[in-house]
């Protein structure tokens, strides 16, 4: 009567322990062989040979501290090098395709972006747009890339990058994940950008402590991630929900999904140039100047965003309510809404959700990551793979 | 370079296969030694070891399959007895509790319930009526249990059982899993009555194969239970959402906990009653006899239930686009609507949910276990842990 499950053996155990430490470092910073020790609960000498590995590879580099603390031989610090592992990511909005090459520790080496109109947004148009872009910025840096991941607005299977329905985009079963790993010749993953704003939001912006959150994002469309018990939301076959698509106004505007008041019909980008009296296509600059001279003049934001704010809140007690999460991140255009607005949100949930109250109050919060958020998880899923096989 | 990584001592992993083997047993039924290996990845000695200990136990008994397949000695059949580990199942309802004592392998050895008023729902009185109902049932079927696992209606803290608000019930606060166990004197799990559904449905309902469900359960309330990706969905601090307060409804009836027109308010058995022009607390019975005769009168179907038929999918439509599951499970007094109506909410979910589009159509499906859907799933909480120690 012994074991019959397979043990460890130590090549699993070692890559196991590399990958850790590198995580730990990706996410966390540079710190100590001693800090990496407890943190990680290996023994000193496991570390040690681990980070020498590592250190021979060129990955992270080792220096003596600046300022020392206390008596005895000061522990080295490790530091990532962030040209060692460096992955492109790719943001491709409705208006915009935004690219990052991003070292190891989640530094941005270099960028590129360009607009899309209704004739540039065409499926095959991007991905050669992206694979050019690509190749100028790697030659530019001269960079290795080690992965590639890519945020798009619509509903995505992760499993081969396969995107069902970019509706914004007019995007439908595009078989993005495989042309361009294919072109590109890296290993390539493709994600919806709620869900990658909320990686985001985990691993580097307002949510870095909390493991059940939402972020909301508004763009176009309004589209929602959701990370429970530090792992993203996924449903059957590994489809996210859409958020945006939750009904809050019964009888609202016709969406295009086939119902009608969805969440994103009465929040979303034109539903806030609405409320403002501005045309619905208004440049996103020009938007945002407005709001910031409505956050100056306090007194008219209730008649002007009133009801804009009742449907962001009711949404929000609906999403509170189904998930409990500790906090809500408001992201991309909803962080140029005026504070008072997001106050009056807020307020909303803490008198009208019965889960907030039961969890002490679900925190609301503005995204400290801004329009960057999809580009960082988009980074953040490739690193995903990348550091398994460092 | 050595692992670091504690190993797998012999103990641990006998352990391991016992209550996999036992699980297996209980969830799937009694089956053949070599079925178990096959399904369980071990060796044909590791299995007859575990079995040996199991039947000397009396856990399980073994006996020669009536029905022979094929040549060769014929693998013998393992049979789980189910007066072996027994579980008391308590299921908290507004109106009533209901009680059994359930025996491995999900058979249930004997129940018990009483209804509930005003009066008799104090905690307090619930609290002995159960304890002294539990000794009863106990003594009757000369059985010794192993855990007890409880469903209530309310927002519940798994860890320790203590329920922070059960409206319905009339309770705030009360450490319920602490009292009943101090008392019992046996190891006490209570959860909440919508994901206790989720749970039955998943084990030994109409979700076994699906590992991405909603169950959907009214009642005086409406609850939801979300089993996502296998495991049941919990937000923060081990809450779990409250499905029945999605707002479906702006400037609907008022719902207790502050909100208007909530999915609950709209759909619940009170709603109900209302649509059908009865007395908000007409007796269940009653209520299911009406909405029996009205499945057989189809032509006043839609101009009875039109509306509360618009509600039920309004809110399933954001369920789904939420959540994505691949099926949700209609239970409770949800199984007594007419098909008509179920249909009609299945294709508002088709022709409105875009995530329902994209995994191929959800299934919408009624519940097999009716109201014993909750007990069900107070009995397989308790086995969760009960089967970890046998």
């Amino acid at each position: 009567m012994t074991a019959p499950t397979s043990g460890t053996r130590p090549d699993d155990a070692r890559r196991h322990n590399r990958s850790a430490l590198l995580r730990r470092l990706h996410v966390g910073g540079p710190c100590t062989r001693a800090t990496l020790a407890t943190e990680l609960g290996l023994n000193r000498s496991t570390i040690k040979a681990v980070v020498d590995g590592l250190a021979e590879a060129g990955v992270v580099t080792e220096a003596v501290p600046s300022q020392r603390s206390g008596a005895g031989r000061p522990s080295l610090m490790v530091l990532p090098q962030p040209q060692s592992a460096v992955v492109l990511a790719v943001d491709v909005r409705v208006d915009q395709v935004a690219m990052a090459m991003v070292g190891i520790g989640g530094q941005i080496l270099g960028r590129h972006s360009w607009n899309l109109h209704r004739t540039t947004r065409l499926p095959g148009e991007v991905i050669t747009h992206v694979v050019e872009s690509a190749q100028l910025l790697r030659d530019e840096l001269a960079v290795v890339v080690s992965g590639v991941g890519v945020s798009v607005p619509g509903v995505v299977r992760r499993a081969d990058g396969f995107v069902h329905e970019a509706p914004n985009l007019g995007w439908r079963d595009v078989a993005l994940g495989q042309r361009l790993g294919a072109v590109l010749q890296y290993p390539t993953l493709v994600g919806n950008d709620a869900e990658l704003g909320a990686l985001a939001e985990h691993v580097r912006g307002a949510a870095r402590e909390a493991s059940d959150l939402v972020y909301l994002s508004a763009d176009v469309g309004l589209g929602g991630g959701v990370i429970v018990g530090g792992r993203p939301l996924r449903g059957t076959r590994g489809y996210v929900g859409e958020l945006g698509h939750i009904l809050v106004r019964p009888g609202g505007r016709a969406c295009f999904c086939g119902a009608q008041g969805c969440w994103e019909t009465e929040v979303g980008e034109p539903a806030l140039c609405r409320a403002l009296g501005l045309p619905e296509d208004t440049p996103r600059g020009a938007l945002v100047a407005e709001l910031r001279a409505l956050a100056a003049a306090p007194g008219e934001i209730d008649s002007t965003l009133g009801e804009f704010t009742e449907w962001l809140g009711a949404g929000l007690v609906t999403v509170v309510n189904m998930l409990a999460p500790e906090l809500v991140v408001l992201g991309d255009l909803l962080t140029a809404l005026p504070p008072r607005v997001v106050d009056r949100a807020r307020g909303i949930v803490h008198e009208r959700s019965l889960v907030s109250r039961a969890v002490g109050g679900t925190r609301i919060t503005v995204s400290p990551l801004g329009r960057d958020a999809r580009l960082v998880g988009a980074a953040e899923l490739a690193f995903e793979q990348v550091l398994e096989t460092i």
